[in-house]
């Protein structure tokens, strides 16, 4: 396990812009939202209650061909350590870690924060998007963190007729059903079985849950999709390592976006910045609505 | 037609370690090659006769989906202002430009510098890699830039069973024809059509006719091969900008590599540099062997 250092004040002021606000005593606090003319270039920041959502950043790792693992399945060190440490210093400052399915069967991840000052209380929440309860959270490395309290429970998202929510055995953690969306017509049999819940919806009811401040770490899916919601997302942080994986690993890239009968730019990012951490790149920036 | 402007001093010298070197008198001189342990992470630089090889630069511009266009075929802006600049900056600092047919015809591009102070001496060589002569040389830009002065005539690199070379009329360029490489066994009719030449022999002709270094500006097959060619690249500039095309677009990727029965990252960089350019940020590093 790497070591986690602190931050210096140069990146933290680099990073500062890009996370969710703090209220005046210092805790995480409502989300402050974007709104942005929907064909300028300005985007202004204002505080709202977000429109019931909460503020979210999207945060993953690529490489330079854009993968974030070499094949399905295989967890993939991509970050150096200065980059590990800004992970762990974005975590603690977010109310929640959300990732899919597709990433917490293969790399049973941890998703607390190890940074320095860390408590349970500035734990961020671990969410699971599974909707077909395909994961064995009872042998998790969430489930464990959580009884030993080094980290929040996590909560499982799933979809289910019966709405409504069940706790997890003895551990405080729960799983909370939401509907899927309608299913497209003309859909195959297998895509039948595919079942999506609308993101608004995740998000609208963590925020209910008092989940002020959302950080999306993956995995591939999650992520592609997101960046084509600039409606729902406040800010994009990505670490860059200079290496290729190779043609056929797992990449990150959103469905391609055609205007007037012609390809354009799937998405774009406004304000950003760039600094170097270790051999690594961190871009920070808000998605174009 | 943007402007190129002048680098800054703190840009010049973010790029100076990645330059081909200078003769003392200010003239593009013999290549620096890089002597790399086989399995060590340190790279020793000596001056050699680079083992008949030219200095090798890749550079390209690339989303953050890892694409250069939005489909074969369509070109695509990538760079801003700031990054446009340091291309016309980096084309003046090297002897030829190549490219593969598959950018020369869809693009058509001037591969000359516009950098202020560009002279027809100090304009970088056009060489297009079209085994098949598919490309129509005399209705190009390289033609017309050619004629008018503005740049030197281009080079064009063959396969053909009669070696040797041809020059193009009136205007100075010519035509090298080279062996193309064994074909695979066990090769399909269609992949028989394809005649590849070897890298080394492009790069060796190059050197043997006063080329001491190659900017090696696209496309997507070019550099993705290149990639994979440690011995015979000196240093990679990537252009990143803040945007994804989207699924579908044309993307750079090295081939996949496998070690003992394992994937391993197929290329990786050190000495790795980044800098902000406007929106994009920059990459400037070397291949590890
Ligand atoms: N480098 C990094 O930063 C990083 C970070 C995280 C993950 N990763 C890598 O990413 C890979 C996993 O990516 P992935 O694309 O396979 O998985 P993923 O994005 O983690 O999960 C995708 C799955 O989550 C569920 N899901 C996602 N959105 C949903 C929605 N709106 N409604 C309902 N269900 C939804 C679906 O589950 P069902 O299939 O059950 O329908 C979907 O197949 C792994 O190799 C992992 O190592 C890398
Ligand atoms: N953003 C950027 O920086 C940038 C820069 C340049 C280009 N581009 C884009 O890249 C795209 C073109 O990429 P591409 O992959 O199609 O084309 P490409 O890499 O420019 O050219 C590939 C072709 O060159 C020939 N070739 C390459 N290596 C060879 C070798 N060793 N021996 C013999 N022939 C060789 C082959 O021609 P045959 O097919 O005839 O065998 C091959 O198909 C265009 O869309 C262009 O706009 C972007």
């Amino acid at each position: 396990m790497s070591e986690v250092r602190e931050l210096s004040d140069a990146e933290k002021t680099f990073l500062e812009p890009y996370l969710p606000p703090r209220a005046a005593d210092g805790r995480k606090e409502a989300a402050t939202h974007n709104v942005r003319e929907q064909h300028g270039e300005t985007a202004e920041t204002v505080q709202t209650d977000g429109g019931g959502l909460p503020f979210v950043t999207l945060t993953y790792a690529s490489s330079l061909d854009s993968m974030i693992s070499l094949a399905p399945g295989i967890r993939t060190t991509l970050s150096g350590p200065e980059t590990k440490s800004m992970t762990h210093f974005l975590r603690m400052h977010h109310d929640a870690i959300l990732i899919g399915v597709g990433t917490a069967i293969p790399d049973n991840p941890g998703l607390n924060s190890r940074y320095l000052g860390a408590t349970l209380d500035s734990q961020p929440r671990p969410v699971v998007v599974d909707p077909k309860m395909r994961w064995d959270v009872d042998s998790s490395k969430l489930a464990q963190l959580a009884q030993e309290g080094q980290g929040k429970a996590p909560w499982l998202i799933h979809t289910r007729h019966e709405l409504g929510e069940e706790a997890l055995r003895g551990w405080g953690g729960r799983r909370v059903f939401l509907p899927s969306e309608a299913a497209p017509t003309g859909q195959t049999s297998e895509s039948a079985k595919c079942e999506t819940i609308a993101w608004s919806t995740i998000l609208k009811t963590l925020k209910r849950d008092g989940v002020d401040s959302v950080m999306v770490e993956g995995g591939a899916t999650v992520i592609s999709t997101l960046l084509s919601m600039p409606e729902l997302v406040n800010t994009v942080i990505v670490t860059i390592a200079p290496t290729w994986l190779g043609q056929g690993g797992v990449t990150v890239s959103p469905a391609p976006k055609v205007q007037a009968g012609e390809r354009v730019n799937a998405a774009k990012l406004q304000g950003t910045v760039w600094r170097q951490f270790g051999a690594d790149a961190v871009l920070c920036g808000r998605l174009q609505v």
